[in-house]
């Protein structure tokens, strides 16, 4: 029975405004990026903020203190004179930098009710006006960028985090109300083929960029050929009919032992009938045209295999996606829910993160930056995947080709879904 | 180090006057229950009111619904006409009662943001509109008893589990402001002696009593002797430093498997220092005069081992304190920490809960009441131990010598401490 | 689809002889005793003793040991000039005794591969030699009691563990050839009435006892009924037909949470078909006219509840008990196997274990023993629940009485069983 | 302190003769590699094949019947009118192939005693004959290749397998007596280094290969250099004594989190003292020139971050790999322990597996065989490392350049070491 869901929507909106452009002075894009963070919490209550929906997942209490937390740490914590907000925090939302003293057991920050929401919103506060005074003396801080691009992952952190933490309510209440805007047929996808070729991938020292993504590089790619789109929910829905999750030639063995363990037999948050599904708005009648989504890499693997194809490498996305322009749907368009593919052009960006069939490791040269940096990406290179792309959670301008998102391959709490790949002869 | 506990301290207090006689007119004993119940929350933020420190504690705000649902359950439903709040709570605020419907899994409550708390006080609102149509109506439904010493042991489990809660937060926060009063001596323990007889207990069949301290029966009692009071701090303190912890012989097996696998090396709250202790109070200088609180009944039973004695059974407790009246320091005085004995009287009432000898079992000619409610105790007889006496987080009038508390032995969130016994020749 | 069972069952035989009287010279009981030890392991290969099916259950190759340990531990090292068969044994073999050094995890027991098979065999023929050596100097040395009813608990453990450990065979292999003799049908059960009496229960100072079953006290037993037999397969089959497993106002609340976690829905060793079980003869037909067995306390206590009666106390048990000679079907008869009661008597002895409602807890006036032996049985009074009679397992001669079997609530891999008591009024 | 080995030491001994050459016939072949399976269990007793020393590993029964299973099921069943040893095996010896039905739980082969060793040699004997009539009937039949291969890696597994087991023995004896051969002073390492280059890599279609090894493909490396030899004991304790295991910024994220979870804090069989080791032998002196071993790819990795360098890739392994004849120091040298290396040469075969960089992925163009075969590598290309080289319970002409051997980052108890890498700029 599908619920209604709109009676309990909150009426907070994410901004429509346009992103500040990266051109803009340094201080009105700090505030701007600040502010779209609080503006993902208004409409929750100081209840919603403070669950955690599982171990992978943060309250959204604690996404709003630690992302200051960060902005403390690293830029406003080494310049003289700096008062901190409360001298526990920098040790309580410290996530993970081991470098800087062991970090609190992560699966207890929902045990947390001090600081309240309250306090927290008043730490970011405390925040951006050490940091307008740290912007109008120095134009250009080292670290700005990554303490921004940090932001933006936890604002789309904020959403699926959200979204799972509201799903645990029995009421599976609804994030932001109102219908999602009506169907579209998909296109149906083509194969875009290359042939065998020594590719350059990875950032260019130009502009801002992970460590992770660098250095540039050489790669061979064979022959191969990537769909033009992502795979849709009707299409899952064919190999959930065709006993996909009750067929164990189609995947990997881990990936077989937990679905056997956990009972999996459909996308998370898919209801049992498969006609419905919770999404931010609620529970909602399953558009088969849209792209299917919260897959882990287990399920975008055996759905590959099933459709006799694979998962593309990473190269071979990149290399492919590097030829198009970063436009897609992103947080920003208020849908926050993946919509069906309507142009003829590959859209490689925005709307689901797609897995790869690569495993997350560095990079040939790859050296993690020094001091407690370095653990941002480098000590995860090990036993996940790498997603590209970004999703309709992520926010604009956040992502680019050479983007490297990485997960374990059980986790799909992200709006995460796939695209086919092949190999040529 | 002593963490400077007062200045998160809310303001909230309980009320100080006096409680409602049970002489008063049912309503108004009902409204001024009720009114307890949330004065207990007042000063708590809706943070704290969500966090579940563990699967045996519920959240501060599940307890306020729970709480409601059972007046609305099993008094107000059978009424034609009343309309429920919600018609979701029936199903999402049952405890344990598997004769309504499989409850919800308990450990994950905390997850529940919504209803959200202001969700949650306009539901009591609601069942207290509807009640006191109801009282007005009708003079004395049946198990309204019931309901309010429900509602009673909701107050006590308010306060041990916002005592967790707020211990789970780094910050270790007090619930209530202000020092601990000063310091007293106890007085020294004596031997009450009694010879052998055979005794009756258990609850007449005149006022309110729960079904499992019914029937009153005859039990063979040997000759023994109860301590005066119930043991303190500093002895206690005596039997950590004299390597109790470390001591096997004198645990029960699954008590030291439990001390080995845990690490347990002192009372639930002590700080490791064992000079300081986390209180609802924020931290505090142990006091060596007041009783030892916040044991298991493996160390509760290992404690007593050490001191060459052994717990009372719950027949010989009984027998002695029905001779005495209910005083003691409850909940009202507004400590919420139990107090050194200051009278010669032996005190079996109040500030803690006192672990004794006795498996929680049925009393012969014991049966279940028919229907849900016949869960309320009964299925509960295995694997628990009985406690008695009330504590300093009970509500006053809600104990009595018959009243049997129980807990599995390795509980050690609730006031619980111990007195002595010995066999006599 | 049934198992033919009998193809791999060993030829060995439990010695059909009668047990050596205990009035026989004492080198002469000793040595008897020991060898019937020995007799339970013939036919089973050196791969059946080595394995150790779950952590509550252990190799026999350890039982073996372990019983030879017990004689060198307290009667053989304590003489002087004795020399261990091997030095290390002493920490090896030695199972709970935290006074003689911290035990090895028992669940491991199953790993150690060394020593041997043959080499456990020339271990207790080296302990023979030194005992028969010791009881030729001192006609009656203290413990030697202890130490042969201790072997006699490891000749009843030793048919339950290989019972199970064969059964984690897929092939399922049976332990004895031959089928079970034909089939009876049982007597009806009557009920067997006490009026409201202080009665008398535990060992007099006169002959062996295990200390858990003094000292002798009163004990008020109100007005109550037992069966006059215990329950059997088919009576237990209308429990499971009348959806005893699915119904949760059967159970106490720890028995219902094992069963959801267990899906459990039968007793252990009977097959999914409830028409055949797993016997120490292979799988055979069930027979409903023998005694149900292999149930945990909580089905039987549900069993009672459903059959709209109760568990017996023990001490209602032992008064009626007492009137008896300890007669009934026992290990020597070879059968290993419950059997039709066939008598009007009540034969409270042997065939199955009767799970009582009584906690297991120190009589009162107990005290453990000094020294490690007071760790035989002290230490296990919580969490466990009392078992009565003996069973068709237990060597002749062990039970008596005021025997006190024990274990925990959920175990169910001894041959335990239940008979039905009620409340008069 | 060091436990003297030898006395429980078996007499049995790795046949000394040369391997049949791959040109002999193929019957001659076939017998004299299950021989050699058979005399890996020499002087192994019942007790000690039966053991299960952890759910990773095996019995050495169970390797015993399973590689016998491989070839009745693949090679003997599909024969008209074979008839098998027992019908049941071919369910209960079914590793991991769930197009075969649904394999048993692995972690229960321990409890299977039966069939017994005796039955399980019998086994043996049975498919050795009717191999032998299929090798006289057809001179080269499909998969025989396979099956051998299959058998020579649980050659291998026995080894690693037996000396977990025994070294769960507290007597932790030794499987082969006699000490180690005298010790060797290692050759310094030295860098050997390569400009970027696009390599071919993978096994050609000459000869056998597993499936993970094809295609052959190509791979662009960049300029780097690998070490003349592997690390060793002594270099490793530099590690430990440097407070590797304590400094979280060696360590990949999961790598630390396990660490501190189970205490890691030295390879798997070193003991306490960091002076001495558990080896197949026994008990004995670590020897610091030895090549480190029974490293978890996370401590490998630590090891390489200490040291300023970083593991190979495995295509880089392979690159400088086939330049080299496939020597070194495998199993039939009977030392069944590392060897300090002696040679000028890199030694890159035997002695220990490499862990290298590399996630184990399917090459660009692979396809799992069709049926139940195609699970034999390819479901496991997930959460597992590529390791390379062969180690010294490798069985000679079993390992080349192009192999591919993977374990998950955490496993330890294979002869697992590792090789230095470096970029070049």
């Amino acid at each position: 029975m599908l619920q209604v869901a709109s009676e309990s929507a909150p009426a907070g909106r994410l901004p429509d405004a346009p992103i500040v452009a990266t051109e803009a002075p340094l201080l009105e894009r700090y505030l701007d990026l600040r502010h779209r963070t609080e503006a993902l919490a208004k409409g929750l209550s100081a209840d919603d903020c403070q669950v955690q929906g599982m171990a992978d997942a943060s309250p959204v209490k604690w996404h709003l203190a630690h992302t200051s937390w960060f902005f403390e740490t690293f830029l406003l914590s080494p310049q003289p004179g700096y008062a901190p907000f409360d001298a526990h925090y920098a040790a309580l939302f410290n996530s993970y930098y081991q470098g800087l003293g062991a970090p609190r057991p992560r699966a207890a920050r929902g045990l947390w009710s001090r600081p309240t929401l309250a306090e927290v919103r008043r730490y970011r506060a405390h925040v951006d006006a050490a940091m307008a005074t740290l912007l109008q003396r120095e134009p250009a801080p080292g670290l700005l960028d990554l303490g921004l691009a940090h932001e933006q992952q936890h604002q789309e952190l904020i959403l699926t985090d959200v979204k799972y933490a509201l799903w645990c309510s029995p009421l599976q209440p609804a994030y932001r109300s109102g219908p999602l805007p009506a169907r579209l047929a998909p296109l149906p996808a083509r194969w875009i083929e290359r042939p065998g070729v020594l590719v350059e991938i990875g950032a260019d020292m130009d502009g801002f960029a992970f460590d992770n993504e660098r250095p540039r590089h050489r790669h061979w790619c064979d022959a191969h050929a990537l769909a033009s789109r992502t795979v849709t929910n009707g299409e899952y829905l064919d190999f959930i009919r065709d006993r996909g999750y009750e067929t164990p030639a189609l995947w990997v063995s881990d990936g077989w032992a937990l679905v056997q363990r956990e009972g999996w037999n459909r996308p998370l948050y898919w209801n049992e009938d498969l006609e419905s599904h919770f999404t931010l708005r609620g529970v909602q009648l399953l558009d088969l045209g849209e792209p299917v989504c919260h897959l882990s890499w287990y399920e975008a693997d055996a759905y590959a295999r099933w459709a006799g194809a694979r998962l593309p490498r990473e190269q071979e996305w990149e290399a492919a996606a590097a030829a198009w322009p970063v436009l897609g749907q992103f947080a920003e368009s208020g849908r926050l829910h993946p919509r069906a593919a309507s142009s003829a052009s590959p859209e490689f960006f925005g709307n689901v993160w797609e897995w790869t069939a690569s495993p997350y490791v560095a990079y040939p040269g790859y050296r993690a930056p020094a001091g407690a940096l370095g653990e941002y990406n480098g000590k995860f290179m090990c036993n996940q995947m790498v997603l590209r792309g970004g999703s309709c959670a992520t926010p604009a301008g956040h992502s680019r080709a050479s983007y490297r998102n990485f997960f374990p391959p059980h986790a799909r709490w992200q709006f995460s879904g796939l695209r086919l790949a092949r190999d040529l002869p």
